[in-house]
């Protein structure tokens, strides 16, 4: 079971575009990032609470599929969505399309360890495994 | 089958770290391009002639499986393969390890398509598929 | 004479930060575009609409004082101001602060040229004179 | 009086470059950085050894003149020199040029503050002034 998606948009910048007039493939990761930083702060827990104490969450695994072009200036609208991965893990859900027509740009997912700030694997404290439960 | 692989160095910047004290989980996919930069222009094939050519090959779909960290000025080596994928795309695996070590640092792959310059896939030429099938 | 200035909030990412713990420098040159777009936008003229005109505003020089540190997720104010810089080239003017609390984090400006889509130099249209003017 | 310069070269990627068909004007900075990092390889002292001995060089204050179009894949030469700036900061002075042809992309600087770990001005040590120096 997963929360109610958090949704935010956002304008394509002319730092995310490239020669071919579209935006570059690896900004689509940092849009991913964004909208689960704004996803975690709607929920009431915003991911810097988080870092302060002492959980991190890294990047374990992450996918994209590329569905369409979004030039300079373009309005995308971001849904992100979080679930649990196994016993251990998250795993966020992203959709980005043109705000203005619905025309799908992006869409993957991304699988988070939790981790102490030294880099290895910890229980995820309850009220994160709620959180990402939909609880 | 697959080319045999390409193989290109290089150092973590600044630019490619992140709070975390290790490279931010997009970096991977630049340097992912890097490696098929350097692969296809080992093979005789650089991508800017493809381009000359009327050939545009975007990124379908891209996966990153993110296996260790890499700080400022690490040397890391990555490895590039080439193959087909179906009858009109192409598969790029990727593999970036640490140069003194080997310790793993991130590995996946890229599916491209490939298109005239208007965006529309097109068969892709004799050489190319003799390129991907290491012809 | 310059406008009113614009002005904008945004908080900064994890793809921002760099091993320092702070925003790594050349995104403070991405900040400053995303400023200059939203300026141009209130003032009625969104930069999409020049080029769509056949105008380009290439990035003629560019300058950055590093005032104060910025961390992940602090949220920044951003305001841009447009000037004339003689009587061919546009400047904007921005300055970055922390919204709670005002302290600096960078300020500087960039001079833009104003060209035809081949990067020639062009006489500016009476109406971007009016604009970077403040008529 | 300054050292001998350091001379890298390196190719344009995708990711650096932008829809107007050149590179983005941030990823000056980003090429700065490489050709810093390279430079005190070069001259013995690589930058990561500082950090262990507790020293940091933020960025104080950066200048980026636009000089020219740098294509996808265009072979570039950066040099970078590095001076002293007053009694407590450094200089580095940055040139990148087409590696065919010689004709110039851009040019800049960056000046840098010497500090401890939390960020505090501290008094260079004195290889670090013999360094600048050309000593």
């Amino acid at each position: 079971m997963s929360h109610a998606p958090g949704i935010v948009s956002f304008r394509v910048r002319y730092a995310d575009t490239d020669q071919m007039g579209t935006y570059y493939n690896a900004r689509a990761l940092e849009w991913f990032e964004f909208g689960r930083n704004e996803l975690l702060r709607a929920l009431g827990r915003p991911y810097r609470q988080w870092e302060a104490q002492g959980l991190r969450l890294p990047v374990f695994e992450a996918h994209v599929r590329f569905l369409g072009p979004a030039a300079y200036d373009d309005l995308l609208t971001l849904t992100t969505s979080l679930a649990r991965e196994g016993r251990a893990k998250l795993r966020f859900e992203s959709r980005i399309e043109q705000a203005d027509g619905g025309e799908a740009v992006c869409e993957g997912w991304t699988v988070h360890a939790v981790t102490d700030p030294g880099g290895r694997a910890i229980r995820p404290p309850a009220w994160l495994i709620d959180l990402a439960d939909g609880g």
